[in-house]
């Protein structure tokens, strides 16, 4: 994270006003009967009131801020993408989960300087958490109280809690990638699903220690990038390359390096 | 629930208390490291100090409080099995979801009149939701409010938002059962998966349309009863039976009748 230690206070302050704001529009409703549209003729592709009011709140409060940033946005497309200074927003990660009343979505703020992530929030507004990643550290507040994220210490396979938002191959994962996923799964030591972005939460938190997915977009994962490395784990495509440099949008985060290394052995060619 | 609808005061107030000592014991234990071991050689099957600590106090309430209940547990099974009131607890169910950190774990309590479940309680501490069901309906607390539970009025399975906790044959499922699950997958609008005895709460939310399951024990399926009921929706085996009839511990829990019958024609005989 060379050049990422140099954030400016106002702009962290600035993302977790966004995120407040984000939720005043998604927690109403949340388990409420909100209308559900399919953006996809094709497949199931949700999207609700939440993102749509949600993304339009943190735009405008963006362009009223910081009229020089960009803006790039799951429901709205991209403003100014070449500046120096870009938003990158998904105000609910986890649309499925949303509609199923789970608590696992999240609001995803990101700011990029010059193409990279360097500061990043997940933000879960009912059970009240919300991590902050910047200038090589990550944070977790709940309940007015701050925590330091610090990935877990496992190394082995054996040993890894691992994660995916959906192992069958109908859902994100292609055939061979999701027979990679099961070989994975067979020499974990336990394996959850369908936390969406929550996952990366909990692997700062070192409750998870392993979260493969593909079919990732760079409004789903920008965020991620600075929580992540600042609580000490490593992320990259499933070919060890930086995230968004496959077409496949896979990623593959670990708590340790040994752990990212003994996970690409597998998954890398799938 | 004939006959379910006289249930003393008094134990539903004991319950409560029931659940409340046994927040005492599993949230300052989730998202630590503590001690999981399994409980079996053959495959992963974990128990925490949070298990063996909640059940013995709420064993230890019980008898005090009541000396010629009956009661089952997870962990130290059976005293006075064939009283007429019997209490059944599954201090964490979920112990998976437990230590990956995941919100999803619930306190299950169940007291059952005559060897059926007349009062059960579904609790998640972190997120402090409670579901109490008795006496023909079912109530939904959170941070001092109280809702009633309505099951949604989804008929159709390609309106229903479906969950399992896994999906793989690997886990729960048969490899029959996990291919009539993903019959039942394709043909419904989503599937979310890893919620264990949560999924049972949302559903008397009116939140998720359709669970199904197998290899529950008495102590995972004897509380959701009164839940699931009290909010309006169908419980049985995947046989139509009552729960406990088949040896697979199957379950098929439906916001409405007409979805809990469609479900039914896939699943029957898988």
């Amino acid at each position: 994270m060379a050049g990422a230690r140099d954030i400016p206070d106002e702009y962290i302050a600035f993302a977790a006003r966004l995120a407040d704001a984000a939720r005043r529009e998604t927690l109403p409703r949340f388990r409420r009967d909100g209308a559900v549209e399919s953006k996809n003729g094709d497949f199931f592709d949700p999207v609700t009131d939440a993102d749509r009011e949600a993304e339009r709140v943190l735009r405008a409060m963006i362009r009223e801020a910081w009229p020089d940033h960009g803006v790039i946005g799951e429901e709205f497309g991209a403003e100014r993408e070449d500046a120096e200074w870009r938003w990158v927003l998904d105000p609910v990660d986890g649309t499925r989960a949303f509609i199923c009343g789970a608590a696992s979505w999240a609001t995803l703020i990101a700011l990029e300087r010059g193409g990279r992530p360097v500061l990043g929030v997940i933000d879960q507004p009912f059970t009240d958490e919300r991590w902050i990643g910047a200038n090589g550290r990550a944070v977790w507040r709940r309940g007015g109280a701050e925590t330091v994220c610090r990935s877990s210490g496992v190394a082995a396979l054996a040993e890894a809690r691992l994660s995916t938002t959906d192992p069958l191959p109908a859902g994100y994962f292609t055939v061979r990638e999701a027979d990679a996923f099961a070989t994975l799964a067979a020499r974990a030591r336990v394996a959850r699903y369908s936390f969406d972005a929550y996952a990366y939460g909990l692997l700062a938190l070192g409750a998870l220690d392993l979260v493969v997915e593909t079919s990732l977009k760079r409004h789903d994962y920008a965020a991620l990038i600075p929580v992540i490395e600042g609580a000490g784990g490593v992320v990259t495509a499933w070919s060890g390359e930086a995230l968004g440099s496959d077409a496949r949008g896979s990623i593959v985060a670990a708590a340790t390096p040994a752990l990212h290394a003994a996970a690409l052995d597998i998954l890398r060619g799938a």
